[in-house]
């Protein structure tokens, strides 16, 4: 009896060595990067040392487009947008009452965008408005089991990257919250960024549209409006963190210069502080650009990050693996 | 060995039970509201039950003013709004540019209130606007720790109501979230919300200004504008709940109309759900108002709120005790 509580006990044990001392982040190829961000949760969590950062206050943000997920050749989010005013005119060509949405329909990304944000902002009213949240995020379910990426033949909700869900999972193994602060919309993430990233609702951070509430046949619903409520990019990341989270993160991740103020703002803070931007190198397995294009713009980013202490993530370098599922 | 482990074991167990058995709401009085709390939160919380709720989906929301402490003669908010336009014209005279403005740093209410909402944007503005975030939370810290409610003597956030902390500390400890979703600023809740209620800062959702990003000397600071940019109440409430915690609650407490549609949208809600509506009704400990007048109008709410399941807490028979401190 003692004895097989005994063996029991050791196995407990080394099981419990194995697991501790596993590799929490097995995608990251060994090197710099990889040593810096071990070493600096490592830090924060060690409540001997004296950057120790108290559970509750370990409040980690990451941007989702070009950072958690692909983002090209566009938004994810806008290829949904056009698929939708598609979809709806399939049911009502009426809809179709200019040509900007007549372009969308047909999936004329440029005659379609020629109008600016004009135009977007109207293809953005025909494919996001007019309808309850909960109807909009069905729309948002449906597309995603449907669509495939014209490149890479994924799910959308699988073009997420392998080596940034290892990190959320580790740092919330390690006590931290796990924030996403996107310019996608709130409401667009809420539909999977559960199930991809394990990060519950009420730790998505997002643009939003003006949304109303109704009473229709004795039931609530919560409308959402055409107007744009908040843009969650730029100067307007940090403002939500603010407004919504109401600390100053510890650990910031981003890839474009639309991330360039949550960074700023997060590693300004007083002690141990890190910041990491996802450098798109990888021509092969994903794509490479970033000083130029319409998407994912990284410009202030590499000129200034390394000197602010930011960590720059070779994507070909540094991952082993690119997308959570497929290659 | 074996007789003192036995013997630890009973004592543990003993404490457990007690523990378990101890009444979470002392400062409830025994009847039909405190029994019919209990028995929902008995009820989302037990698997065999078929009104189960996982622990991340039991939310509940709170309003603050009326709620969760005191807002007479009027919203504590606004005294501090007035006391500070008086200290910031102590520092410069000048900043009295209108009339609106003398009478409010003469402490004269009913003058300065006379524009309506025109006048009370000024006085805000005046107030809460022109700094940084950390520098008016200082101001609120340091006003709360001189400021003494003219009525009780009390500082004003120990005008908080024990039975509803009492709750709040039931509702963390059977593994709900808490969250505060006040007409109130969040800037302003945040500074004594987790000491007075344990409600850390990303779950206090409120009235906001417009901020805005800046770098200073290097540093980046988030400044408080004068213009506002979300009004928490009525049907601002569920909407901000949409928003931002993204799943909807199955408990919310409110007191006065302006909770209206936090009620009926919480309560509309499949399964088992829990409104509440605390009526002020004791006129000897605290104050006895309802239907009519400047603050906490309640009406609609108790016409309807009975006939919708909503516990309508009487605060003379309900409770016995109000505030945290004094009496």
């Amino acid at each position: 009896m003692m004895l097989k509580r005994l063996a029991i006990s050791i196995a407990a044990s080394a099981a419990f060595c194995t697991a501790a001392l596993a590799d929490p982040l097995p995608s990251w190829e060994d090197g710099d990067i990889k040593a810096r961000i071990v070493a600096f949760v490592d830090d924060v969590t060690d409540p001997a040392s004296q950057d120790y950062v108290p559970p509750e206050a370990r409040i980690a943000v990451f941007d989702n487009d070009g950072t958690l997920w692909g983002e090209q050749p566009v938004y994810f989010q806008l290829i949904f947008a056009f698929d939708e005013v598609a979809r709806r005119a399939g049911d009502d060509p009426s809809i179709l009452t200019s040509d900007t949405l007549k372009a969308a329909a047909a999936g004329d990304y440029q005659a379609a965008l020629a109008g600016g944000n004009t135009a977007l902002a109207e293809i953005v009213a025909a494919s996001h408005a007019g309808l309850s949240v909960e109807a909009f995020q069905n729309n948002v379910r449906a597309w995603l089991d449907t669509a495939r990426h014209p490149g890479t033949g994924l799910r959308y909700d699988h073009m997420t990257y392998q080596p940034m869900t290892e990190l959320l999972r580790y740092l919330r193994d390690e006590g931290f919250a796990t924030y996403i602060v996107s310019g996608g919309g709130v409401h667009f993430l809420r539909v999977f960024a559960e199930r991809a990233y394990g990060i519950v609702p009420e730790q998505v951070i997002g643009t939003s549209l003006a949304s109303s509430y109704h009473v229709e046949d004795g039931q609530p619903v919560i409308v959402k409006d055409p107007q744009v409520f908040f843009v969650d990019d730029k100067e307007g990341k940090p403002v939500a963190i603010d407004r919504i989270i109401g600390r100053r993160p510890i650990l910031a991740a981003g890839n474009s210069d639309g991330d360039f103020q949550m960074l700023e703002y997060t590693t300004a803070g007083h002690g141990a502080r890190l910041g990491l931007l996802v450098h798109h190198t990888d021509a092969t397995r994903e794509a490479a650009y970033d000083r130029e294009g319409h998407v994912g713009v990284l410009k202030r980013g590499l000129d200034e990050g390394p000197g602010r202490g930011w960590l720059i993530v070779d994507m070909a370098k540094d991952w082993s693996r690119i997308y959570t599922e497929g290659k």
